[in-house]
């Protein structure tokens, strides 16, 4: 039986987790769950973002998940430890591999982190990236305007631009040279965010992190399913909009099928 | 005993409308709900909006609230008829008042809208003046960044006001001599609307309006208590993070205790 592969977010921005995902394990069955009934995480506190994180990946499991992949990174910072001791199947999520990343990649030691307000303030990536460097400096920004934008589609606009280069400009005065994108709306950004941080600055995009970790860890087991499939991919949210499938297609292109999830 | 008056929001943007409640009755006991945990209610379906709606009114009722405020327009604009029909207690809510106070400002009958993308989506505005006011246009505009901004207390940033300009620039083209506020986090933003609403265009305030037709049912029915009061009054929400309580400052000032509800 081919291994599938579960992928939860707070709404759609995980979506480009899946892209990566299925650029390297274009066969691999998945599927994915955005709980857009109750998004943004960003916002929310630590006690209901480990129930929701809890809710989330048991519905996976019920749909046929034997892989868990936490695409969010407020849900990440609040619960994978939670889900590590109460679920039965493996858990992966985009902080860690982000921050193995990070450490490889800084060489002045002074790395940033952008996030939502609920990823900065638990405080994961200061506490991950010591342990792995010594006499590193880790600066993080809460960005909670970033994901509405990048739902509205101002990808581009003046204010966006403004708006970025506001946030980052305190990182910028720290001279990082290598600034990790804690939410996974960010990608979306990449190309104003990248100009915005300064000459030079490195980028860890968690999403190519979480699925390169995913796709290690198939290839080791063996179970890695090949071939270009994807025809059984299976796309559940929790509350369906137009402007739902529109963002969709902002993520993915045009073709994905969303299902409506009967749960909570 | 005392009338209480039970209001709920998506969030605490609804803290506007206990303002403006308490401004008028200070001595009516009041109950409010702010749906924090699944907030925000504007990107949300119809159907998703019922069923949030109607659980944040029976809570209400449960905690001993003898009316309800609907303090949401996208709640209110998707549910008031399902919670007239299913509850035992008279329905209040943001949007019928403000259709007879922009009917009653307009003098040119083009009366412009601005709300978060459910509340527009519904176009109960443009199904509501017509009822009231031949031959009017109204002109609807979705504003779903207007509601992040508020929350991150960016008032008066420059990016804040050009992104409401350009909200505005098409309600502008269109001659509106009115403008509803149909979102109960814009009052907030009030000064940087009517400044880029344009000279003479009369705002009208929800909030306002919302309260004075509670007030005018309370006298009418003898039910109003007199006093200054407030000293029992209640303030749930269904998560409370330090920012929820950094805005709920900014609403009301300091002083007040927010309670988590043991809810959803």
């Amino acid at each position: 039986m081919d291994f599938k592969v579960g992928v939860f977010d707070s709404g759609i921005g995980g979506l480009s987790v899946v892209r990566e995902i299925k650029r390297l394990m274009p066969g691999q069955p998945l599927i994915y769950f955005g709980d857009t009934a109750r998004t943004p995480y960003g916002p929310k506190s630590l006690e209901i973002l480990r129930r929701y994180a809890l809710e989330d990946a048991n519905f996976l499991i019920q749909k046929g998940a034997h892989l868990i992949v936490v695409a969010c990174h407020s849900a990440a910072s609040a619960a994978t430890s939670l889900l590590e001791s109460k679920l039965a199947v493996p858990v992966f999520e985009v902080v860690t591999p982000s921050v193995a990343q990070a450490v490889k990649l800084t060489r002045n030691s002074r790395i940033g982190v952008i996030g939502t307000r609920a990823t900065i303030n638990s405080r994961i990536y200061d506490r991950l990236i010591p342990e792995r460097l010594d006499n590193v400096r880790v600066f993080g920004m809460a960005c909670p305007l970033l994901v509405p934008l990048v739902e509205e589609g101002w990808i581009n606009k003046r204010e966006t631009r403004m708006i970025v280069k506001r946030y980052l400009r305190p990182l910028r005065n720290k001279q990082i040279d290598t600034l990790v994108l804690g939410c996974t709306h960010y990608p979306l950004l990449k190309q104003v965010i990248r100009e915005k941080a300064g000459k030079g600055v490195k980028i860890v995009d968690p999403s190519e992190e979480v699925a390169r970790s995913v796709y290690n860890f198939l290839r080791g087991k063996g179970l890695l399913t090949g071939g270009t499939g994807g025809g059984n991919d299976r796309f559940f949210v929790s509350d369906l909009t137009s402007n739902t499938q529109m963002i969709v297609e902002r993520f993915m292109g045009k073709g994905i099928e969303l299902e409506k999830a009967t749960f909570s």
